[in-house]
């Protein structure tokens, strides 16, 4: 006998796993398509059994935002792991070319500072480093703000014995194409006038991945999100509702007013992360509702009365950001249709060391 | 040779132990002048110790707003529990009746549907449960509107065979006092004149915990954040910078610019909560830096360059809201200075259901 959603535990993570091979195909054939690989930044699922189905569909490795999850996944077996993050520190520099040991790593800096530590790293383990350098193509979070200042970390890797300069890697912003374009055309050209090979150009985001053949130069893309999808890459038009492969089920606890229901789903398993959206997630069997109000455990909702939930009916969301709504929960489950597949651990929530 | 802070990996979160006994005793002090007993809401930390230091220092039990957190806290010898949220749901409507027979145990409603199903399984299960009937007096969240909804509840559990009439409670709007206790007073009057009597009244809410014996009739009072404290505490008047007790230990990973640093502390350390504040945080060592935007594991923070951290540095946030950051954290440390003296589970973390 089979297991039904109804019959778990409010609030609760569904994965539709049809959605999930239909999007992963979908991007692989896209990436195939472009001549691009695609090395999926598992933040977003955070599961080792979804990185392995990337991987098993096309994509060339994973990417990983921090060290903790890149274990992690070493552990699980995945071989192939970029690291998008300057890692600082000596015990994290020792965890870092300790992982190198183990699989094929690359990792990120945007300074010197991070490119030195590497460098002492890896001759002190006596590894070596593949390291993309990082840069601000217009996202203005991390980053060099130059071409220059990209070669010139280029040639400090290239002239240490432990280290290797593996490309050129980019988080654009989002809607900015043309300027991350631009970036990068400006950037190969200085490259190539200096005679610096630039083996890999990394690009992500779910937002814009359509349009990443649009990019010259770029050979890989690092999306998160185009796994699950969620009302953000909606609302962004890179996917649609029945395209969202993660809901939140939750309960109606509360019915204090004509017009207002509280869903046992509040900030521990939407987030409060708003995503410049009017509302918290999109309700799917009450699309007029607003998700208006969250606290910890209580999501306030608001619609006529007509359509209004009922006091212990369950609805399912759509988060506005999927790849939060993964770390707040220790197991999410895989469903097809409205049968139970499987209770699977996220293995790297909150991993964040 | 013991442990300091600047051994840890980062991101972290610090937990100043003496800060904590102080907090605790401030507010027991005050609980104890005022008459009015204290019951903890153990969201703010999740971690049974603390609890327990909660009760060793004069609360009468605490509150949980799950029924997972209950049975977490109860499995760690915590035998008072008030659940401060309608349980809906055969499934956990039999977990709470089998939490009444280990302990002391007393529930939220705020409608006929909610009590018939505790009425039902406290049959079933031949237990009584106390309920205490949930009142909203201007939060607009949870809570029968009027105090003839209130009566009418409370007239079903007193005629039911396995449940009893327990008083009842509000989480009150911030800042809202005089309407609490215009709400407060008008529901004594009517139940007065019903003859019914309400054996306890509930309120909660750091922010105006130093206002509580201003609300009449009010014999116990549900405080969680006051533990620890925090940005918007600060920010409302409930406490000094100095009484934070939870700070988040972070290091800045890049500087791309004279005036921006990137910690590596975004949504998945401090959360998106911004709770009506400026910037997603406080830096101690850096007073003017604005915690402008967060992604997952990235915090830009900008400042004049002069006063700006280096990369490499180390600082500690007072975050917006405490409760939420101990949710994303499998540990904390509990520090006595920059003295390490334990590594916590936070054994109720993710306790969504």
């Amino acid at each position: 006998m089979s297991l039904t959603i109804d019959k778990l535990a409010t609030p609760s993570v569904l994965i539709d796993i049809d959605r999930v091979r239909a999007n992963l195909r979908r991007a692989q054939d896209y990436a195939d398509t472009h001549g691009l690989r695609l090395r999926p930044h598992i933040k977003t699922h955070k599961v080792p059994a979804l990185a392995r189905l990337q991987v098993e569909l096309g994509a060339c490795g994973i990417t990983c935002q921090k060290l903790s999850e890149a274990e992690v996944m070493a552990d699980a077996g995945l071989s192939d792991i970029f690291i998008s993050y300057n890692i600082v520190g000596a015990d994290k520099l020792s965890r870092l070319t300790a992982l190198a040991r183990r699989i094929t790593l690359s990792v990120a800096a945007d300074s010197a500072y991070t490119v030195s530590g590497y460098i002492d790293a890896a001759r002190a383990a006596d590894v070596t480093l593949t390291v993309l350098v990082e840069c601000d193509t217009g996202a203005g979070r991390c980053g060099v703000a130059t071409a220059d200042a990209a070669l010139d970390l280029a040639r400090r890797l290239e002239g240490a014995s432990h280290a290797r300069f593996g490309g050129l890697m980019t988080y654009p912003k989002a809607g900015g194409t043309e300027q991350t374009a631009a970036w990068i055309a400006g950037a190969l050209d200085l490259f190539a006038r200096a005679g610096m090979a630039v083996p890999v150009v990394s690009s992500g985001g779910t937002p814009d991945m359509w349009r990443a053949h649009l990019v010259p130069g770029v050979t890989e893309y690092r999306p998160g999100t185009y796994i699950y999808m969620d009302r953000s890459q909606v609302a962004a038009g890179a996917a649609t509702l029945d395209e969202c492969a993660l809901t939140v089920q939750a309960t109606v606890v509360s019915r204090p007013s004509e017009t207002r229901a509280v869903l046992d789903a509040g900030t521990k398993t939407l987030t409060s992360d708003l995503l410049g959206l009017d509302g918290f997630g999109h309700v799917l069997s009450c699309p007029s509702a607003r998700v208006d109000a969250l606290s910890e455990e209580h999501g306030v909702i608001q619609a006529d009365a007509e359509v209004l939930p009922a006091l212990g009916e369950r609805v399912r969301i759509v988060p506005n950001h999927a790849c939060v709504v993964s770390n707040m929960f220790d197991r999410v489950y895989f469903v097809s249709g409205d049968t139970v597949l499987d209770a699977v651990p996220v293995a790297a929530r909150g991993c964040v060391t």
